[in-house]
C-alpha cells in the first residue's frame, strides 16, 4: 500500500495543483463522451491507449469484458450500459478486449478454474465464443486470439439486447465498436461488421460494428 | 469516435514508443499489487489519482463501486474479487467511492432512476446503507456524502462475505480498504474501523479498515 | 372436453387407420427438417399453415413467440433451441409472430396485464421492441403491426446469444427466419436482414434473416 | 426450407380459400375452448390428434411437456397459464405426454444430455418423476413409459400450484387433464386420480384428474 | 437479554443435571421421528404442543409455515425436507399453521408490508391461498382463518411436489399432515383431504392429508 | 404419530388448563424479546436451553443456522429477519450453532450429500467457514469444533448485510450474539468480538458480538 499512496501524495501534491481549476469545474457533473467496456487486466488502461481525461470515459471493467444479455437477472454491467445510455446520452460504447488475456485462457482451459466457481459460471458468458470456436477453428496459439476475436463479436450481439441499446441502434442515434488491445505491440483492431473480421482501428474506411439503422429519427 | 482513434494515435506514436521496452515486457504476464474497486464515473481514474502503472492496478468498475454480498447469483464484482485472490493474490482490496456520484443521489432520490430498471435493481445493493442514513443521520446536502460514507462502509461488509477474501482475513494475509475520492479537492478519505469514521488517507497513523486476523498463518 | 373427446375418435377411427404404416414408422424415430417457434395462440397453428406431416416440425410455442436470451436463468425456449439443434440437427429455425397478437397488445397496453404478474415478467422478454417503436415510430394501429415485426426481429437476436446457435451461424450450417402470419389473409411475411424489412415469405429473391457466415465448415 | 415454402403457397392457394370467412372472423379474436400443453416432438401435433380447428385449441410445447410449479422463477409456461386461466378463460388444461420421448429417456439416462446443460437444467423439473420410478417400479422397457406416466402426475401436481389454477379447482370451474399420446397406436390414455392410474381416455366412465371442488361457486 | 441468560443458567443448573444421562446419550446422534415446519412465530413451541423431548422432533420454522414448491430457485426449505427424508428418514412431516398469524395478516392486507419487501416477496408462496380465498369465500374475521386453512393446504400442495417426499409417498412410506394450533383454546385441527375440510386432529378416525401410494414397496 | 397426539393430548388436558389465562391473553398479539436462528436438528430446543415460554422468542431454524447475506435471492431466514426487526421491533438476535452437527459435518465431507443437490446448494453459504478453517487451520475432530465456530461469525458477517440489521446497529438499538451449544454438557458458548474468541456465555463481562456503533439515536 505503501506505494499507492506514495503515487496518490504525488498526484495531489504535482498533478492536482496544475489542473485545479479544471478539477474544480469537472467537480459539479460529468459528461462523457463514449462509455469503454473492458477487462479487469491491470495492463489495460482505457484512458492511457485512449489519451483520454478525467471526465472524458464512462468505464466499466470486469473479467473477460462480458456483456451479459439483458435478461431477468440483471448485475453491473447492464446496469452501467442502462445508466450510460439513458442518464448520461453516451453516443458510443465500446467493447475491448485485450491480448494475453487470463479469462480468455480460463474459458479454453476450465480447469484452471475449476476451484473458482464464481468465475467459471461468469464465463459461461463467453461460452458462445468458446463454442464458435471449437466448431470452426484451429488449435494451438492461434485459438486463443481467435477465441479473443469471438468474445467480443459476442458480447457485442448481447449488448444489441438491451432495449436502451437497441432503440438507438434502429434509429442511429448510438454506435457500438468491437475491439482487440494488444498490449504488446499497442496495436488496436477493431471489427468490421460488413466484412465479417477484425481490421486495424485506424484504417480508412474505419472499421464499423454498428447494425444498419432501421429508422430514421424525427426531425425538430 | 473522432477524438478517441487520435489519442489512441498519440498513445501509439507518442507514448508507447518511449516504454516499448516496459509493454513488451508486461505483454506476458500481469501481476498487480492491489485490486480497485470503483465507480464507473467519468472523472474517476484510478491509475491517475494513485499515480500507477499499467500492471499495478487490478480494476473493477461499476454505477456505485457496489460489492454484491456472496450468495446464490453471482456477477461480475464477485468473479473479479475471487479472480484477484485467488488467480492473482492481490494484497490489497481497495473500495473507493467519489463526491457527486450519480448512483448515490438515484439512491436518495429514487424517483430519477424510476424509468431506469436496471439500475434500480442494481441500486438495492446500497439499500443497506441508505436505511442507515434514514434511522441516524441529517438533512440536506451533508446527507448525499454521510450516504457515500455508508455506502463504502456498507460494500466492505459485502466484501468480508466473500470466501476467498473472509480465509484471508482471517489469518491477516489481505488487507481492505475503504475510500473516498473528492473530485473538485484531490482529498482522499479513508475508513478506520477502530474509530468508525473516515479520516484523510495519509494521515498518521494510516486509517485501518482491516478486521483483527484470528489465525497465525503457518510458519514454513 | 366432450367435442375434444370426440374429435380424437374421429382422429383415431378416420384418420390414423389410413396412415397407420406411416405412424408405425414415425413412432420410432423422429427427424424434424425445422424447428418451429411461435405464439400458444389458438389460432396459429404451424402444421397448417406450412402443410407439415407429423414428424415435419419441432414446435415450441408460448405467449408471444419469445426467446429469451441465454444466460444464466434458462428456462423452456432455450432448452428447446439447445435440444433441436444439438440432439436433432435441424437446419432451420423460424420464429413466427402473428396478427391481432394478444400478448403484444399487452406489451403497448402494460394495464391489460397489471394483475397478471408472470404475464407482465415475461414480456421484458419484449421489452426491446417496446422501446424500439416507443422512440421510433408511429403511434394508432400501425403501431401494433409495427411493434409485432420488431418483437420477430428482436427475438432473431435473442435466438443468436444461444452457443449452440451462433455457432453453426458462424459456419453457415443453420438457417434463421423471423416471420409474420397474418390470420385474416393467409399471408406471410418474412424478415431481409440486408433491406431492414418485411417482405412476403415466397416473393424472389427470398428475405433471408441469415448473418453472414465467418467460418467455413471443414472439407471431409 | 424448400419444402415449407411449398407447403405454405398450398395453405395460402387451396386450403385458405375454402375457409376464407371462417379465417376472417377468427382474425378479430380468439376464443379457445382449451389449453393443451404437450412436447415439442415433432410427432405430436395436438390439432390433428384431436381433429381441432384454428381457434380451439391454446397450445404451449416444450421438451418433455413440462409444467414448473409456480414460484420465484417464472417462464414460458407459468406464463401461458396465467394467460390462458384470467386472460381467456379457458374451462380445460390438458398436459398430454407421449410414447418414445426423448425428453423422458435423457432422464433415465442423463449422460445422453451430459454437454446439453440447458437441456440437463430443464428436466430438473421432472426429477420428482424418475425419483418415483427409482424407489419404486421396474427396469428395462417398462420403465420408460411408467416414467412418462409419472412425468404427467407430476406435472399435474405443478399446475395445482399456480395460483389461478388452484382457486378456479377450488370451486369446480376448472378441470384437468393428464393424457399419454401413443404414436404408434394412435391411442390415448388418461390419469385417473381416484383410481391412482392410466386409462383408456374414451373409456366410461371417463378418467377424472380433477381434485374434488372444495367451495361451492356463487349462485347468480 | 439479561432474562435469557437467567433462563440458560436455570437449564444448565436445574434441569439438565437431572437428565443428564439422556443429553450425553443425545449428543452422539439424533433419530427424530418427525419433522415439523411451522411458523417462527414466538406463541408457536412444537415441543410444547407436542410434549416431545430434545430429539423427537426435527424442526423448521419461517414465517407463514410456508413450503415452496421445488424448483430451480431452493432455500432453507427445500434443503431441510431433503436432509430429514434422506439423511434422516423421518416418517412423518407436520405443517402447521396458527390462530392470529401475522403473516396470513400480511396476505390478506399486503399495504402492512409494502415497506418490508422481502417479507412481501416471501409471502408470494401464500399467494395461491389468497387466490382461492378472495375467489370462493368470504369476507371478515371469517376470511383470517380460511386463509389460514387455505395455506396450509397449498403448502401441503408444494410439499408434493419436492422429490424426495413425492417418491416416498408413491409407496406409502411417508405420511404428511397439516394442521391449525390456536393459541388461546390449544385446540389443534388437522386436514382430512377425502373431506377436503379441517377436523379435530384426535377426532376418530384420525383426519388423513396424505395422497394414495400407487406402489406397493418390495418385499424383503 | 400415535405418540405426538398422545403428547398434544396431554399438553391440552394437562398443560393448558393450568396456564389458560395467560395462553387467552398471548392469543391476541405477540411481543417476543428475542429472535433465535438455529438448527433444525431435534436435539436443539430454544425454549427449553433458555427456559423462555410461549411468546418469549421469534424462532427460524434451518439447516445449519445459515443467515444468507442480503441479495436479490431472499427467502425465508431474510424474510424473518426482516420481519423480525420491523414488524416486530425485536432487540436481541441470536444465531445458535451446536454440537455434533450434520450440517456442520456434510460442509467438511461434501461426499455425503452429493445425492442431495439441495442441501448442498444451501451449505454454500457455509462455503466461507469452510474456506476459513481449510485455510488457516487444524484437522481431526477439533475441525469440527473450528468450523462451527467460523460458521457462526459468518453468519453474524451475513447478518450485518440485511438493511434492517445494519442501520439499527448502527445506531445502537440493536444487539447480535453467536453462541454454540454442547448437546452433551449443556454449555453454551458465545462469540466474544473484541477477542476474535468464543467465550462462556455467562462469564463476566459477557461476551459481545456487536459491533460499535457510529451513530447517537435522536433524543426525544
Ligand atoms: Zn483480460
Ligand atoms: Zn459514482
Ligand atoms: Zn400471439
Ligand atoms: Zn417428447
Ligand atoms: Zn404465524
Ligand atoms: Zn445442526
Amino acid at each position: 500500500l505503501d506505494k499507492i499512496i506514495q503515487g496518490f501524495r504525488r498526484f495531489r501534491n504535482d498533478v492536482f495543483p496544475q489542473q485545479q481549476a479544471f478539477f474544480e469545474e469537472l467537480a459539479q457533473e460529468q459528461n462523457p463522451r463514449a462509455m469503454f467496456i473492458t477487462c479487469s487486466d491491470s495492463r489495460v488502461v482505457p484512458e492511457l491507449i485512449t489519451q483520454s481525461e478525467p471526465g472524458d470515459l464512462f468505464v466499466t471493467r470486469n473479467v473477460g469484458n462480458i456483456v451479459p444479455p439483458y435478461g431477468q437477472m440483471l448485475g453491473g454491467v447492464s446496469t452501467a450500459i442502462e445508466y450510460a445510455v439513458m442518464a448520461l446520452g453516451v453516443k458510443h460504447i465500446i467493447v475491448c478486449g485485450h491480448s494475453d488475456c487470463g479469462a480468455m485462457k480460463a474459458v479454453m482451459n476450465p480447469e484452471k478454474v475449476e476451484h473458482m466457481p464464481t468465475v467459471k459460471a461468469w464465463l459461461r458468458h463467453a461460452e458462445v465464443a468458446r463454442t464458435v470456436v471449437e466448431h470452426n477453428c484451429c488449435g494451438g496459439h492461434d485459438a486463443l486470439s481467435v477465441l479473443t476475436e469471438e468474445n467480443v463479436v459476442a458480447q457485442l450481439d448481447h449488448l444489441r439486447t438491451h432495449p436502451s441499446v437497441a432503440s438507438r441502434l434502429a434509429s442511429g442515434q448510438l454506435f457500438i465498436h468491437g475491439w482487440i488491445y494488444n498490449v504488446g505491440t499497442s496495436q488496436i483492431l477493431a471489427y468490421d461488421a460488413a466484412q465479417g473480421k477484425f481490421r486495424p482501428v485506424d484504417e480508412e474506411p474505419w472499421p464499423m460494428a454498428t447494425p444498419r439503422a432501421r429508422y430514421t429519427p424525427e426531425q425538430p
